[in-house]
């Protein structure tokens, strides 16, 4: 950023008064209206002078952050060639969400999605001995995903900005220091970004290793669904753990009873139908739920397993995910069902090594998991694995048992919290952040290994901490706009200060030059709008859409001195003399 | 680039004592040995922290002169699609220099070479009238070549850092001025750089366009080879064109003769034998070399063409490259010359529409191209199209013509500058930067018009002006290095200063700490040795190794107050007190 003042005359730039067609979210919407990006292709997008700024100045606090964390900034190519990522086992885990290629020899490469190889290799590369370590290095880098659905602009593209940290220790302990360290600076970076945060709980998920938090932004329209206690739990729905009651003994229980049920396929219909044939009061909570998953292993291998939660919950998509990573998991299919006739569609019941339970014995290979709710001793009204038939009164422990437990099931306001402190409340947010502890995982896979203080070989123990760049900078305009266009927080407006030169003769035009001249002595970076034929209507309409917090107009009162600040987030508009002004935003 | 002292201690880096097996140049062999850049894959490196900062301040001084020039920067993605290449021919043009991918949907996709096409949409996009114009916007961007043989580190790579600008007006005048302030600029920065340059001439080559230039580093190992007059004419041999002689009568000359010279053919048996059997003197100057090469078009065709230049000449790789560009040349193959018995390969002589002359009448569809000196009247010996036989007194324009001139023949010391500024010197030099007019090539083929003055549509006219930031730091280190390492020059080496604490007792590291907290106060950008227990023989390698040009070094003086400052290219060396030495390195 040179401190030149940009004339709004020469400046890059056309604001559109349309929102653009693709355009979903505000950010998005904004930021092509007013001349900060523009699309090149789905979820890819080019930076005009307007947001180049503001994007250097998201870059800058981070970079005084990762400087103060004693983090030292290094590059990557985004072209990088497969075999780290095949030792590793991502250049198959990633899936379609890899842009591949290969070049005129025929060389497989990939545009990096994250770069935890490269790091490893390169530190394997240069380091040998524990004295070199702690060592914490980051990029701030362009990084390529081809999404399935790109959207919402700047938030989900297929190209984006990272900060992409990693940190490397010959200890546990010193992994725990380096995390702190990254998720300390991280907190600092969110704070001076003006973005509030929780710090959630994450599941690791395909990128193995052990501790590993999210930091959200708190956001009805976020992607990201996360729960949280009033005793400081938090943590996103993916990484929630179901405490599993206590098992209660079954001793004289009475036998279950199959019974006729034509036609309830579904729980809704089971139990007005349960309530209508059996004696007693029937709700969701006591039918099981049996739902048939197919899942795509690495190597292609499909395989059905079916896993039972309680009635009045769903499967969490994100939650199965997780759980079964790094398979794809996806509803069994028609075809599912056709090619396994013992899988009675509405009528599915537990399941076993030799067969579904009360249905016919055969040994399918399917796997029944069960929600970790359903306890030895629980009693339920499930299906008998039989055409328009259910059994009640089915005892866990006593008439089936599972293979497994799984975190399948839907998590509710209400729910306890793991760590005891008390019930959870469901939030939306949006990941801004990511920190987790990596392990040893990718330092064994490439063989990344330091003499210690004994002389002995030890594996490395890795952290890897992102930011998402042009995401913070959707997000914070996401944040900042009211229905006249975008208001960006003073630490990463694209100036800091707008002026507005009005009127018909030379007088308010001569006093703005002065204002600039002045400001920019003080090394204020300015956006004067010069223009001379354009009405004080359309400058100032550009003035609300670009977004600069703090606007000087210099109009009809400049034959008297006179020049007007006005703060574009809270609209308030004062006259005062030109001295005052320069003294006020030069303060 | 914060301003907090860097300790080497802390620093990510190895120096190697040993070269890399793999480097052929001085710059890659230091590059890599004190710890700037490390190789991931051919022709594609990552960025330690040093070479970062080499490369940030070689970027901070050309965003200097792009905005002292008036240029806005923007930034293009690295992954574009297809279709604008496709509109201009480049996609196919290209080559495999280029790297090309799909996503997931199977949609084309380039890593961009170069952007001259998304520049011109993104204006097309935005501006519409004269009145925004003139506007030249540059971004400083990773770009992808695939080379067929990347090699000497940075010089030649398939992922490099540039600075890449364009320029629009509605008027040659226009872009007559946007040239030269761009020109203008390169002038200022290759003198902040310290970097040596010739402005040649240049073919604009695949690119199309008229005005072209290019900035070479003039160096014994370069690739590019140039010409130069003293009268200031200076062009690369690609441009460089031939001043044809004034045709002379013929009148009178007698006719051709037709004799044997059995196995002569080579140019220099040819005049051994015409020395042998003609009257007179002869040299390789007398004779006609007629040469046959394949061309293959864009769309796939194989055209033969027969060359005549005179016998002392060769045909010039580059030269004929550019000449037929977009076709790609070769010489005539085995099968060519099967497929074509008229060709009698040793004795060609002229071709013409009904074949060769003194041969076989037929009409081969052969072009026949003649070097420019072949003016009518000139007198030959050369061959008479049938085995073992030549002709001599073949006399241009009387006894054969051509379809065209081609400038194919090799340039040599002394040929004559084509502005009459006097005879040419050959010079071998590095490419640094280029500046060219596109002209309306790019803006017809994608429909970039502006409404001018008096309200009529006008295709914009453009220029394109790129500098190669990675391959200028890769020039920097060739030339400013010796026997122990780099030698920055001040402008863009890594730190301003390199202090260096030696000796076992505090008093030296503790007056260092002092000295490195007053360079930092002045806002130095310092690296300290700091490491406790390395001896001053491996701190001094590292420090002559890594080049920052100045050098304190606090060890034995210390006791008295006394440091040494030490130049790292001159290698002098001065004991100074403390406090002169602060003011010396602040002032």
């Amino acid at each position: 950023m040179s401190l030149v003042v940009t004339r709004l005359s020469q400046l890059f730039v056309r604001t559109l008064r349309e929102d653009p067609a693709e355009a979903e979210v505000a950010s998005h919407r904004l930021l092509v209206r007013a001349g900060y990006i523009r699309r090149q292709a789905a979820g890819i997008f080019a930076w005009l002078p307007l947001g180049l700024r503001v994007k250097a100045r998201i870059e800058q606090i981070i970079r005084e952050e990762m400087t103060a964390a004693g983090a030292q900034e290094v590059h990557f190519p985004a072209l990088m060639p497969r075999e780290p990522y095949q030792a590793t086992g991502r250049w198959d885990e990633y899936g379609d969400l890899l842009f591949r290629l290969q070049d005129r020899k025929g060389g497989d490469y990939l545009l990096a999605p994250t770069h935890e190889e490269a790091f490893t290799l390169l530190v394997k590369d240069l380091y040998s001995s524990y004295k070199d370590l702690p060592l914490t290095i980051y990029q701030i880098q362009d990084k390529y995903r081809d999404e399935a659905r790109p959207r919402a602009g700047l938030l989900r593209g297929r190209e984006f900005t990272m900060k992409d940290a990693y940190s490397f220790d010959h200890t546990d302990e010193g992994l725990d220091r380096s995390y702190q360290a990254q998720r300390d600076a991280y907190e600092r970076i969110f704070q001076r970004l003006g973005l509030e945060y929780a710090i959630v709980q994450a599941d690791a998920g395909a990128m193995g290793g052990s501790r590993s938090e999210e930091f959200l932004h708190p956001t009805p329209v976020g992607e990201d669904t996360f729960v949280r206690s009033e005793g400081g739990y938090a943590a996103n729905v993916e990484a929630y753990t179901t405490t599993a009651p206590e098992p209660v003994p079954f001793d004289g229980l009475p036998e279950p009873v199959v019974f006729d049920s034509p036609g309830t396929t579904t729980i809704q219909t089971l139990v007005a139908h349960a309530n209508d044939v059996l004696e007693g009061e029937w709700t969701a909570a006591d039918t099981l739920k049996n739902v048939v998953l197919a899942l795509t292993h690495l190597d292609g291998t499909r395989e059905l397993v079916v896993v039972g939660i309680p009635g009045d919950r769903d499967i969490d998509d994100k939650r199965v995910e997780v759980a079964f990573a790094p398979a794809e998991v996806e509803p069994a299919t028609d075809a599912d069902f056709e090619a396994n006739p013992l899988l009675v569609r509405g009528f599915i019941g537990p399941w076993s090594a030799t067969g579904p339970i009360l249905g016919e014995e055969s040994a399918t290979g399917i796997r029944y998991l069960l929600d970790p709710r359903v306890v030895d001793g629980t009693r339920w009204i499930t299906g008998a694995n039989q055409a328009d038939r259910h059994v009640h009164g089915l005892v866990a422990g006593r008439d089936f048992t599972a293979d497994g437990f799984v975190e399948a099931a839907t998590v509710r306001d209400g729910d306890p919290a793991p760590d005891g402190s008390g019930p959870v409340t469901l939030a939306r947010g949006m990941e801004i952040g990511h920190v987790f502890q990596l392990g040893r995982k990718y330092a064994e896979a490439l063989g990344l290994k330091v003499l210690d203080e004994n002389g002995k070989l030890v594996t490395v123990t890795m952290g890897s901490y992102g930011i998402g760049v042009t995401r913070i900078l959707a997000i914070i305009a996401e944040l900042s706009h009211d229905e006249k266009g975008l208001i960006w927080p003073e630490s990463v407006a694209p100036f800091d200060v707008h002026v507005v030169a009005t009127g018909k003769g030379d007088e308010a035009f001569a006093l703005a030059e002065r204002l600039v001249a002045d400001l920019e002595s003080a090394r204020l970076d300015v956006l004067y709008d010069d223009r001379p034929k354009v009405s004080p209507g359309v400058k100032f309409g550009d003035a609300e859409l670009i977004g600069v917090p703090k606007l000087v107009v210099v109009g009809r009162g400049a034959a008297d001195g006179m020049v007007e600040l006005w703060d574009r987030r809270t609209g308030d508009r004062e006259v005062v003399p030109f001295a005052d002004a320069v003294a006020r935003l030069t303060a």
